[in-house]
């Protein structure tokens, strides 16, 4: 793991790194020494991992929890490269789209490719920021709705060390089986009126969780319309599942 | 309105109190003057104003928010007499299920028959409440589940002086219609494994709500295990929208 730049502003402190040619950031309380419970934080399809949701949680989760937080860019977006075999099933998805083929399983299969290379990765990264003197091993916790959940579902359920997630905005399909692995607790998040995720599709994925403790919070509006007061629930949760 | 008991403990002063043969109870901080927001809570079926999740709650509502908070027993319940027109109804349902009659329309249309009678009731219970010193002409919220909620969906749409509503644990088939004319904030408790209210009858009645602020909290879990953690939401939700 190599920083590459170090910077603070309101109490957090914001460190870039590179770690096997996986870009990523930590926010942590500056000044921080010590174990922190940590929050990773899974960006949504088309973003990256200071995309203005991300940075907006993250710094909330730092400076109200104390908490160490990280996010690292998915294969494709931010500044990794553009992946030529991601990027021709991407194409290929697009024209059958166009033929009139639905769009969400070719979405689910997608989602369920790139976490073969995510879940992976993620563990890695998280490996190496538990080695950090001003992380350690404290408890962990996941964040991440829309790609953020077709990818966090699968890493939730894979890795033992998250110990609660807050996941949204997904579907069934792409996420049912990985979801019936998952045992820890769980805020989800539903939009609606989603137009990308049918309701009945964010229904099933909520129900599909092994979780005894497991939350649904629903909203009215449309994908990317979260009411802001959630991000005070994600906080309250975090808080009562890490601190 | 006429006060026949009054006692203190923890900060919180409990009046219990008739106005027009309704008995009621009327918790405000201990030594409270002057206007505070009011929340009234419905108790559920064959429960009461003091039973023991309404307490609870209108202690917490007064310590942790300083509101004012009342409760009256609904007819037949508490300290009221039995009514004898309920009771030969409520007879004449059990005999129909008995020969397997559908419940659910049965409850639906008993609980629109007491709202006839508790929707004045309960707003002239407001105006006495109103009138008191340490009462006064505040923000007013209304927390119902159960028989509270098929009760509370016509109040609160009945009633513009309530800003903010909790419900919960009540179906589409009773309290659609009156739903629909409901836009303030509500916040809405299902239980996912309710053996008393099916799901969709739940889901379908958090869909009628006109309210643009509306939020669904689904949990695990049969009819009577709500979590603790939905009264500390609870309590944020009044205080976002009362205090």
């Amino acid at each position: 793991m190599r920083f590459t730049s170090e910077t603070s502003s309101d109490g957090v402190t914001q460190q870039l790194f590179i770690l096997d040619q996986i870009p990523g950031v930590l926010w942590t309380p500056e000044g921080a020494t010590g174990t922190h419970p940590l929050v990773l934080m899974g960006h949504g399809g088309g973003q990256h991992k200071l995309a203005p949701d991300i940075v907006a949680g993250a710094y909330r989760f730092v400076v109200e929890c104390g908490f160490a937080v990280a996010a690292v860019d998915v294969p494709g977006h931010g500044d990794r490269p553009t992946d030529p075999e991601y990027d021709r099933i991407a194409t290929e998805n697009a024209a059958r789209i166009d033929a009139g083929e639905e769009v969400a399983p070719l979405v689910a299969s997608f989602q369920a490719l790139v976490a073969r290379q995510t879940v992976p990765e993620w563990r890695r990264v998280l490996d190496a920021l538990q080695q950090l003197e001003h992380v350690g091993t404290g408890p962990v916790g996941y964040w991440g709705v829309c790609l953020g959940c077709g990818l966090g579902v699968p890493f939730v359920a894979a890795e033992p060390r998250v110990r609660a997630a807050v996941l949204g905005l997904g579907g069934a399909l792409a996420s049912a089986e990985p979801a019936a692995r998952i045992t820890v607790p769980v805020e989800f998040l539903l939009q609606w009126d989603d137009e990308r995720v049918p309701r009945s599709a964010g229904l099933a994925l909520y129900d599909a969780f092994a979780s005894t403790e497991k939350t649904l919070h629903a909203n009215p509006g449309k994908h990317a319309e979260t009411p802001a007061f959630e991000l005070d629930s994600t906080l309250r949760f975090f808080a009562r599942h890490l601190a």
